[in-house]
Parts: C-alpha cells; structure tokens; sequence
C-alpha cells in the first residue's frame, strides 16, 4: 500500500507532504539564515496568544516534556511549592517531574472525566498560604477533557500565585490571549496542533518575572533563562538546534496563518471531532467524556462489551485499512483513543470511521457499545 | 544559487539526500513500525562499538549536550565526586553542567592544544581519594584535538573509577571499542559523524552499573535509567521521540555500513582533513595545532595577520562561494574552524579551499597566514 496511513494520534500527528519537503536542506545552525527562521517563528508564536508585550517565547530541543519540566524548573524558586490541579496522567508527570527537582508539589485531585475546578482551587489557595506556583494542563490528553483555563487564571491572578500551564495538546486550536489572562509559563510542541513534526518545545515566560528566574534550574539543559539570555544576545540555540524540525515548523506555522490561524484551526478540529464522534456513534462506540467537556481535540472511546474484543487486534485492523489509533490512558476503565488533530479533515474522519466499521466487522463484533 | 550550501561545521552537517527523503513519512511512535526502527537503530549503534555484551544504549530526544548532562545525571550518584579533563570549551560545559545539578566537580586544566595527559590523571586519581568518575571528551570541538582514550579508560579502570566519553565529534569516526576499554558511559549524537540530522543523542551505558543508576537523576527528562527501563518493557520511548529524526538516523546508519563502517569513514574524513590542510597552507593557513594531535573532524586554523581580516566578511565571502565555515571558539587566539565531516569528500574540500582562496582576494588580503 503505498499511501501512508493517517495518524489518528495526538502528535506526532500527520503533517503536509509541504511541511516535511522543507527538511530537504541542512542549516548551518550558526548562520544568519538559520538566525532567522529562529527569530520569525519566534515572533509568529508570539502572535498566536498575542503576547508580544506581555511575554517572552524561548524554544527548547526535545519532546514536549522536557519543555514542560524546563518551565518548573526555570519559573520556580527551589523554595517554591507547586500545586498540581489533576485529572489525568499528564498532571501526574507534571507532579512527579516537579518532586524529581526538589520542589516541593502537591496534586489537588479531580475525577478524571471532569474538568478541574477553579472555585476549589480558590478554597486550596485560601487554605495553604505556601503555594506558590500552580501548574494546570489546558487539554487533558490523558482523556481529552478541556480544563477551564481563564477561570484558573483569573483564581490565580488574584491570589497572587504563578501560573505554568501545559498548552501541549491546546495550543493553536483552542484560544488562548496572553492579553486578557495572565501566565507566568505556557508550554506547548512543535508536533501538536501546529501540525509541525516533533523535536522541540516552546514555554512562553512572562516578561515581568524573566530576571528573578536566573538561577532556579538545577539542570544547564533545562534552563529557559539561559537558553533566552543567549539566544537574546546572540539570536542562536545554546546548543545544536534541531534544525529541520524547525524549519518544518516555520513552515508549517506559515500554513497555520494561511488557513486563517486559531479559529480556522479550531473550526476544523471542531468538525472533525463531531463527524467522528457521530461516525462511531453509529456504530454503537461511546464517548469516555460528556459533550460538553470533551475538547475537540483527542475523543476517549469506551472499548466494545463484545466478547471478541481485544485492543490489540482492533488496532492492526484499522491499521490494515489505513488508520493509526491510539490506545487509552485510564486505569479503570477500558478505553482507546482517536485524534482529531493534524493535517486531516472530516475526509479522513468518515474514512477513519468506515475502517474502524470494517474492523469490527472482521473480528465478528456486531456492535460497539460499552458494558455501561 | 540553487545548489544547497555545504556546510564544513561540526554538527549540523551537510547529510545526503537519502537520509533526508526519509523524513518525508509520518510514523506513529507507539506503532510497531516505529518500534522496530528504534531497535534497529540501538542494535546497530551497539554493533559499532562492539558493545552487545557489555553495555546497553539509551537514546535521548534533544541535542547532544541533553545527552552528556543524562550521562553525567544518570551515572554519578548524588555523592559522586566528577573529575574533568579540561582542555577546552566543551570540557567547561561538562564541567558546569556537573555542579548545576548539585554533584561535586573538580577540573584538571590542560593546555587547550595539547591532549590531556593519562599519567596526569593517574597522579591526581591517587592524591585524591574521593573522585568516583572521570569526564573526557574524546575529540575536543573547541580546538579539534583528539584525546587519548585508551590511555584514560586503562587508568580509571585501574583505578576502580567511572569513566563518562563525550564522544559527540568522534563516534563512528575514531575507533572506540568496548571489547577493550572499559568506560560507564559514552555519549554522541545523531548529527555527527554518523551524519543523521540533529535533534537527538544517545548514551552507552555500562550494564554491570545499570541498576545502581536508579534514582540517581534529579531531572524526569535526563534520567536514563528510566529511559532505558521504559524502553526495555514497552520498546517505546518514554516521551514523544522526534521520529522524522530517527528514521533519517537510521537511514544514515544504513549508509554508514554500506560505506564500510567506522574504518572508511575514518579513512574518508582523514583524506578530507589532508585535503582541507594541503590546500589552506598553500594560501598561508597555518592550523592551531600540531599534525600529530589534530582529530580529523575539524581543523582550527589561525586568522590571517592581514589587516583586511575581519571574520564576519570572511565567513560571509566563504558563504557566497557555497561554504559554510565555523567561527573560532578560542579566547586568547583569534581562529576560524573548517569541518572535515558530513556527506562530503575530498571534491568538496578541494572546491572549499578554492572558496577560500577566492575570498581572500576579494577581501585584497594577499595570505592567509597568521601574525606568529
């Protein structure tokens, strides 16, 4: 089969043939013209939450996870206490990364098929004078819940407390203005919802607490204020860049603008969620989260009751029929995941649904209902 | 110009065609297909230091400097005492990133155009008790000049110490063989001589300290042991692996044995560096350091004496000529570099010196030769 599959995965994530043709060519990481497509994405990213005056964006080398921990450790003094609101798996990593560097972290749990609640975390904040810091995940990828970001940040803006939000699944499909909410650190990947491939993270860092930031990281890799005060005098990475992952990423943001930027961005993730979860509901397969806090941006399927069910073959079918699923993240309940993201369209969603029709049909499954 | 710009630097390199058509496919890192580049990506590293049944290899998202900080992260426990071998910039980096995350460092200095010296080190091992491993950097990149370490792995095995390689610029070039010499760690990366693009490293870790490297790391992202257990259990990489650079790895590595492994690739570089030296002493170049010491992967070269001389203009020139040269990275000596490395023979080095020569006479400077 020569076309390749579609990737119905959270990142990596299927991208235009016209973004990876950009990695044809090798860059000199030191030269000018290098200087320069660092500088423009720079300024393109600052664009998309409109943080120009307000903040700062600094790109790292690695996965989204290493930019996550770059923030905490950068944003946070080592007698901070960080609190992490969480409903999912990604909040875990964020705490145990947080506790791995010795600060200290506590984790303020909801279920994970809700959203987070900024009136708890008021109460929390009022309750333990010692939190600092608060780290929130926008997108829950763990389930694919939309936690409510302006309300956590207006609950931390009052209180005084810094804000680190993972933007990692979010950004660039969901909205997000640096004018009307305020951040210390928003953290996001090159593989996500700008449809890049991955290789790097960013963490915007507002402008107002970039000098106290000197000397928090316990780690030379990890240290975003390093990594700004260098690329700011010199306009190079610290260290060897991954050069053709950000090329594919100017040019896959310049495809970003040119579809129309974040509400262009959502309105199709929007349709594809929809015609996907429409698609399965025709099949009997139940969505994980109620409508209503279900992000548009990766949708948790309960697994089929049916006896004939097993994870693992019912990915290599819809493998065989061209479609790359993604398994699930919860403990309890069995689940599998399917992406709305990447360079697809409702297209690709009827596609994708008509093979997960067929790959049921194979494994003698008539139906794809829940137990519940 | 259409034809792409060589680029005679340490990393990034000019790589093939071939290596960057790879990237031109979307893998899912969690799919079976990914899984198996993975692993053959590690068992092939491991074929080219002889190492199957001595160490095990991590590879690790982000430039290779993440990769030596993991090394040192993973290895050292918390009241390990590192010593480095200093005789450059990048030994200082080693160094620096040791007492970031809180493990005593010492450095032995050396003269920055010499090797360090093994026997130095036996004298400073016995004197003081408390140092539990040694840092060297095999082919210092700030100069270019090659380490002997054979010499440093006999005397720290001797001497019951760790011993952590920066090999970045020598993997797969200089001869390294685990069968006969004994080292706990030995770091390089994808954008070196292997000649894959950047955007990841990998670690060789010594199987018989694998399990005392629990617990070790302060850093979630830098921790190896987890990196290598997660891998081992589900073949997949603990987080979001920039895939287009790892098939375009493994791409490379094909290349690398088609082309006859490490010995003809020494024997290509060594032919390039004698054609890189010839040429630029016939227009008055004189190298930083001795023939007998130089690593054949870059050259330091001592700016002219000329007046004219400026190396912005001289890079820019060299730039419009197709060649992309490497600022100096000296600070008592002004110096340029010239890599010897990539997807490149001794056509291009002949065609870089003619570059150079051309430059030259734009600039009105009637040799290259240094004021000593």
């Amino acid at each position: 089969m020569d076309r390749d599959r579609i990737l119905l995965t959270p990142g990596p994530l299927t991208t235009t043939l016209r973004t990876k043709l950009a990695m044809l060519k090798d860059w000199g990481s030191w030269d000018s013209d290098f200087i320069a497509v660092t500088a423009s994405v720079r300024q393109r990213l600052l664009d998309i939450v409109h943080g120009h005056d307000s903040h700062v964006v600094v790109p790292l080398q690695g996965s989204g996870t290493f930019s996550v921990e770059a923030a905490v450790a950068t944003v946070v003094p080592r007698d901070g206490h960080v609190l992490v609101l969480d409903n999912g798996a990604y909040c875990k990593r964020a705490a145990k990364l947080t506790e791995m560097m010795g600060r200290r972290a506590s984790t303020m749990a909801f279920a994970e098929d809700e959203p987070v609640s900024a009136a708890a975390l008021e109460a929390r904040l009022k309750a333990v004078a010692s939190i600092t810091h608060v780290v929130l995940i926008h997108c829950e990828t763990g389930t694919g819940v939309a936690n409510p970001l302006a309300e956590v940040a207006a609950v931390c803006e009052k209180h005084g407390k810094g804000l680190i939000i993972d933007a990692m699944s979010s950004f660039a499909a969901l909205p997000i203005d640096a004018r009307s909410m305020r951040f210390d650190a928003l953290v996001a990947a090159s593989g996500k919802c700008l449809e890049g491939v991955p290789g790097m993270g960013f963490v915007f860092l507002r402008r107002a607490i970039l000098d106290a930031c000197a000397g928090n990281s316990l780690s030379l890799a990890m240290d975003l204020h390093d990594q700004h005060a260098y690329m700011t005098k010199t306009g190079q990475w610290r260290f060897t860049p991954p050069t053709h992952v950000l090329v594919a990423l100017s040019e896959a943001i310049t495809q970003f603008v040119e579809e129309g930027g974040q509400p262009a961005r959502l309105a199709r993730y929007v349709e594809n969620c929809r015609t996907l979860v429409d698609g399965m509901a025709g099949l009997g397969f139940k969505p994980f989260l109620k409508p209503e806090v279900q992000a548009p941006i990766i949708v948790t399927f309960h697994a089929p009751a049916h006896p004939n069910y097993e994870f693992r073959r019912f990915y290599e079918g819809a493998k065989s029929h061209g479609f790359v699923l993604y398994p699930g993240k919860l403990t309890q309940v069995e689940t599998f995941r399917v992406g709305c993201i990447g360079a697809i369209g409702p297209n690709e969603m009827r596609q994708a649904v008509a093979a997960v029709g067929d790959t049921l049909r194979e494994m003698g499954i008539p139906s794809g209902a829940p137990a519940l």
